[in-house]
């Protein structure tokens, strides 16, 4: 009973992560009452963003045109080599202000049933990257978790032998905030075996 | 440190309701992560939805052109009239399958603190609706609370006459699978009020 156009735009809303069905037909209802100037102002960031938006040929992670932020920065500590997922995981990293160092996406975890092979991440570019000597230290800040697990073990059995680069993982324990009474097991125990002084 | 293009569109889907600045980074990044095809999609869709969608001229339901298929179809009951506040309710109604009724889309209930004052809502156009003389009965189907009251009692107060017309307002009372305990006073309130012989 909808017009064509909106179960249109309600499909392709639908596609969106996250995004069910009938939020979608509402969002496309919203949108329509808001026509002629929301649907347009939206339609006009997608082309730009198809227009200008892409990754960066080093790092991987989002750029206008060539070199990242990160990477074209003279201010960052080069070398030191965060390695993460996903490119959104880095906004992350910045907000939290320890490191200033150079980045890696690799595009996803390992998961062979989810077709992520590892032909399918940027394995290949990070192990060029690596064998520049150009690090001291890299980061495999994959998920906590199976996936971000077999990630980690993938580069450490795979990356080229590098004289005198540490390899880290970022520590596990209970999150900032946790309600300990809602911490699962897993968590508790991560939070045991690494337990510190208390002073 | 998101490209402009990336914060844009960001910025475009943050309006929509329900999405969050953070919900709205992460939609646009999935977009880009599916450059070209999805974004242009979805470009091509909103592009489409305000060159073709529009609403009903008689019940202010969406259309693709002229009158809305409700209006235009010749099986429906044209005695009995619904009048709701927005029109994605319609559908609703019509997977309820009680009555095949023609509907008046207000357009919103009365709000007067949010700007949603009578002459911003489509009463005027159900007045001239009803002095029509073709309905038998009209469901005041606004929404449970102030708002829905306030937006049926002004057309009450300020409809024209009509000879024989039958006004009725939608029954209150538990919906369907709430669990009682969590059911709050005001409504076992008004379901206590409409209560009705057991067998």
């Amino acid at each position: 009973m909808l017009p064509k156009a909106v179960v249109r735009l309600a499909a392709e809303l639908g596609k969106l992560p996250g995004i069910g069905p009938r939020n979608a037909e509402r969002l496309a209802a919203d949108l329509l009452a808001k026509a002629p100037e929301r649907p347009l102002a939206l339609a006009e960031a997608l082309t730009a963003l198809v227009q200008t938006a892409g990754t960066c040929p080093t790092c991987f992670f989002y750029t206008d045109e060539g070199a990242c932020p990160f990477c074209q920065s003279s201010g960052r500590d080069t070398s030191t080599l965060v390695v993460v997922e996903l490119a959104l995981e880095v906004l992350n990293f910045e907000r939290a202000g320890v490191l200033r160092p150079l980045y890696h996406v690799l595009g996803g975890s390992l998961s062979p049933l989810k077709g992520r092979t590892p032909s399918k991440l940027r394995f290949a570019e990070l192990f060029t990257r690596l064998r520049s000597g150009a690090f001291r230290e890299v980061v495999l800040a994959t998920s906590p978790g199976a996936e971000g697990d077999a990630t980690a073990n993938y580069i450490l059995a795979e990356m080229p032998v590098c004289e005198g680069l540490v390899l880290t993982r970022l520590g596990r324990g209970v999150p900032m905030g946790g309600a300990l009474e809602n911490t699962d097991a897993g968590t508790l125990k991560l939070a045991l075996e690494a337990r510190r002084p208390a002073s």
